[in-house]
């Protein structure tokens, strides 16, 4: 295997990059040699100098990260989620303002992933130290989310905390015939005052 | 900017990869470091390894890459492609047994790239080594990839070569109904006996 085969082995391992767009990207990138050299030198620097938030377990170039710092947010909220991604998703809409715990990942016998895969120490610090009035779970509608969830709400019990999620329901813009039945069922189980 | 970030940014520059897929990519290298460490490595060796092989121009980790190196080859061939993955997509079908030329590109003068943008004075040297009977042209079917024949053929006239091209058709497996105009039409014309 040479330099340029090894590259394209490489390129394969990133999520939805098949053989194809390996081979793509990597002739790419020898026309763009300095392109290629500045995104060796990005993944050698956050591999090694990314860390996990000591606050909310994200993913921070710092101790603390970014979010942590902010002295605006309300630490009495607390929102659970399964990863980075997540967050960022949340913060995008700028209608959360409180503080988060990011598990990165979720219960999931079936792949492996117990309870002691998940940071679950680091959450119940957080809780204390925060002073939690609530949690917000804001984990996938899937049977693992729901699991994680629901062995989250034993672990914490000492703390007496108010616990809520998102709330489930048809999507915005969602047009009905299209919706599967589980929502559309859960939408009419959990319906609202008009 | 963090490291994050910077990873993020650098991975959107490959093709075919948006804001979501880098974000995605750049957590999933996160959770595998060795791996993302390795891709970065992979990246390192091949920009600063990978050459153009002396005969053929194409990507080669040596001076002359593994095809041209072999002696089983019908040197008084030569195609002229426009880039490494046409190789690859010629060799696969097995069809071939001649030698290469990669331009690294095509004539294209509303991107700004012109004869002397190409690696024609290679080619020259390629022909006149090689003693080239035959060239075939396998260029797109292309404005770009006509003007790029059409010049090649003017600067090797004083050779004296046999110049043919890739038959154009109908593809393999194609239904005709959902076929352009212009590839049926050239298919009439250019029909052979049955």
């Amino acid at each position: 295997m040479d330099a340029l085969s090894n590259l394209i082995e490489a390129l394969r391992g990133l999520p939805g990059v098949g053989p194809k767009s390996a081979q793509r990207m990597a002739y790419q990138l020898l026309q763009q040699r300095a392109r290629g050299l500045k995104l060796a030198n990005c993944l050698q620097e956050a591999m090694t100098g990314v860390v996990n938030c000591a606050h909310c377990n994200n993913y921070s170039a710092s101790k603390i990260c970014n979010l942590c710092m902010r002295s605006d947010r309300d630490l009495s909220l607390l929102c659970i989620v399964e990863g980075p991604a997540d967050v960022t998703a949340i913060e995008q809409t700028g209608a959360y303002k409180g503080a988060y715990y990011v598990l990165m990942g979720k219960i999931s016998p079936i792949d492996g992933i117990g309870p002691e895969k998940l940071a679950l120490a680091g959450m119940q610090t957080r809780v204390a130290e925060n002073h939690t009035r609530e949690i917000i779970f804001a984990l996938s509608p899937t049977l693992e989310g729901r699991t994680t969830a629901h062995f989250i709400e034993n672990y914490l019990r000492p703390y007496n905390l108010h616990i809520t999620q998102l709330a489930h329901g048809i999507p915005s813009g969602g047009s009905l015939e299209f919706l599967d039945g589980n929502t559309i069922g859960s939408a009419l189980k959990h319906r609202v005052a008009y």
